[in-house]
Formats: structure tokens, sequence, C-alpha cells
């Protein structure tokens, strides 16, 4: 549906990776350095972003009485990006800001497509139809051993769905991200997640140099 | 997703139609006729019929700081299908039942589809990816002029979003049934909703004999 039209010095990052691997506090470092050398920065976050997705967010880390199918949390994630697109994403990008994104259709790819199942098909098929041409400029990778995420993300006491799933749930995410950075060399960047804070954050100004 | 394999038995009717036609009522009645020629019968609603689904009716049906985008309004009613199907209504048509559910995808495409404007093709791609083959063996369309139902939809007390649209997003809904109806007679049967409680009953078994 979006026309993804951006002002030229527009640009729309996504900050991806599985539980634990930092991508908030980076988020906000990052939009600290932007705004300091003068750019408008909007960071956002998926799930969520906006009131309407925000109250799915909270139907999709909720419990039922049943499992939840997962082409309804695929339909539940696709539902708030098309609130997150259309009052967020493109009004910002049309006003030439940057947009931080924490997490994007990436994630659907990694969760739902691979992780869950639904294969790549059914994601690229509602990609299309919520976001027409609409892409990230770049996708930041957050790469990390799957046990030590699920360590630092244990350690903030959350306790969702997604954080509770089994370890192989999360090897299947951690895989299909690395698949989809090697098969889109010039859209992705694979930061080391591991690396301490500092590190990461020299990763992440390299990462995006280009684009400045 | 859905393979569509039934017991020969089963039966899934639709009812559809716009506000105040007098749907839940017949829907009673109906299943009550039918559990007395012996069949079991499941009666349903969309969008809702799971606990999943009712959350997502909820925020469908809620307020937010901004009009919902057509698009969020369309997948979140897709993912409560998801659930419905899944969990309702493959099961007891596996078995050998009779479905009943008040709306199903042809209120897709008359709400958002014809009166919210995102056009058929939207709606016929996200039936594929969520039903399969799976359609309503048959479809009861209540029609009824568009003020006499939502007199009848205001005595109810009701006021949720859909209540309070305009009259002439009503009367694209009304246009878009009958227009599918005519187009699909095999599938649907109108019933004249302005008659009496009686004379609808009537209405509806005479639809419905050639299936029984």
């Amino acid at each position: 549906m979006s026309v993804a039209q951006s002002n030229s010095a527009a640009r729309f990052i996504a900050f991806e990776g599985g539980e634990g691997a930092g991508k908030s506090t980076q988020i906000e470092a990052v939009a600290d350095l932007l705004r300091a050398a003068g750019h408008e920065v909007v960071c956002t976050r998926e799930p969520g972003g906006t009131a309407l997705g925000e109250a799915i967010r909270g139907v999709l880390m909720n419990d039922y009485d049943r499992p939840m199918p997962a082409m309804s949390e695929l339909l539940l994630v696709f539902a708030a990006r098309a609130a997150h697109l259309a009052e967020v994403i493109e009004p910002a990008l049309a006003r030439g800001a940057w947009v931080l994104t924490d997490r994007f259709t990436d994630a659907s790819y990694a969760y739902q497509g691979a992780a869950r199942g639904l294969g790549d098909d059914a994601i690229a098929t509602l990609e299309t139809l919520v976001q027409g041409e609409r892409r990230p400029d770049r996708v930041l990778l957050f790469d990390l051993p799957v046990a030590q995420g699920l360590a630092r993300a244990g350690k903030r006491g959350e306790g969702n769905r997604f954080d509770r799933e089994t370890l192989a749930f999360h090897e299947q995410v951690r895989a299909a991200y690395l698949a989809r950075a090697g098969s889109m060399p010039e859209r992705y960047r694979v930061v080391d997640a591991s690396d301490d804070m500092d590190g990461v954050r020299v990763q992440i100004e390299r990462a995006l140099a280009d684009l400045v």
C-alpha cells in the first residue's frame, strides 16, 4: 500500500536480533550520536510503536487457554506493522528523519517464517500487501550465541511467550537471521553483540557510515 | 493452510448481513431445529469464537488516539479467523458437526474490501493464505434497509466503532453483500430480514433444505 516516498535525508534502519542482544540500549546511543550531528531521529519498536500497536503487543505476549496459532501470531504482527508504518514510519521518512526501529519485518521471517515454520512465502505475501515497496535502508543484525542472549534476557526478569520458547526455537531464529544477512549483504550488517558496549557502538558507527 | 477435510455430514453455514439484521437470534433458533433433528451444532461468531479471538475483538472494537488503519483492521480480523478455524471450525467439521457462524469472510469483503476501500484482491490474498480451500457451504445474507438495521442495532444500546460509522459506510456494506450474493447464487441465499421472526425462520429453513 505504501508509496515509499522518502525525503532524501531520511534513513530507515532496523535493529534486529534475538532476545538479549542489546538492541534497545544501542538504539538510544545511536540516536544520541545522530541527533548531535543535527539529524531528526525517531526511535520506535515492534510490535508496538502506536497506541493500537501496543494493544496488539499485549495480545501477542499474553497467554491463552491454547497455544496461539502461528498464522494468528503472524497476522497480529503485521496488523501492528500497518499502523506503525502509516502513523509513525512513513510520516517521519517523508519529513527527512532517521527512523530507528527495534525489529521490523526481518523478525517475521526469522520468528514466524522460520522458527514457527510458516515459510518465507507467507511472510513475503504480507510484506508486499502491507508495505508495498517499503524496506529498511539498512538492517543491523545483533548476533549472539543463543545461550548468552537468553541469559541476558533472563536477567531483565522478562518472561513472555517468546522468552519461554525452547533453545531449538531460538537457534532457528538466529540461523534464519544469519541466512538472510548472508543473502542480502548490501542491506545487512552483522554486529557481534558479544562485544562490550563501546565495541558494539563502534561496529554500528562503521555499519552506518556510508548512510550518514 | 487448511486441508479442508470435512466429514460428509458436516455443514459450514455463515450468517451474514449488516448491523441489526437479526442474525444472532436466528442462529440460535436454527441450531435448536437442527439439534432436534439429531445433528451436532456448533454456534460461533466472528470476530471472536476463541479466547484469542475475543481478545482481538476487544482490540478491534476499541477506540484509539487515531482512527484504525483499514489494513490493521483487516489483518486483525484474519488473525482472529485463523484461530477460529484451527480451534473451532475445522475440528467441528472434521467430526461431522454443523457449524453456524455469525459472520465469516464475506464480512471482510463487505466491510474492509468495499466500505473501507481495500479492494477484493487484498481480501482474496488473505482468504487463500489463512483458509486454503475452506469456504462456507452456504452463506445466508440477512438483507435489510440500512436505516431499519441501524435503528434495531441502536435499540440494543451498542455503540462500537462499526455501529458509529456513517450511513454511506453501511450502504456500501449492504451493496457489497448483495453484489457477492448475486455473483455466487449457488452458495448464497438472500433472506429478507424485514420479515417477522417466524417468516425469517421459514425463509432460512427453505434456504438450507437441500443441505439437511
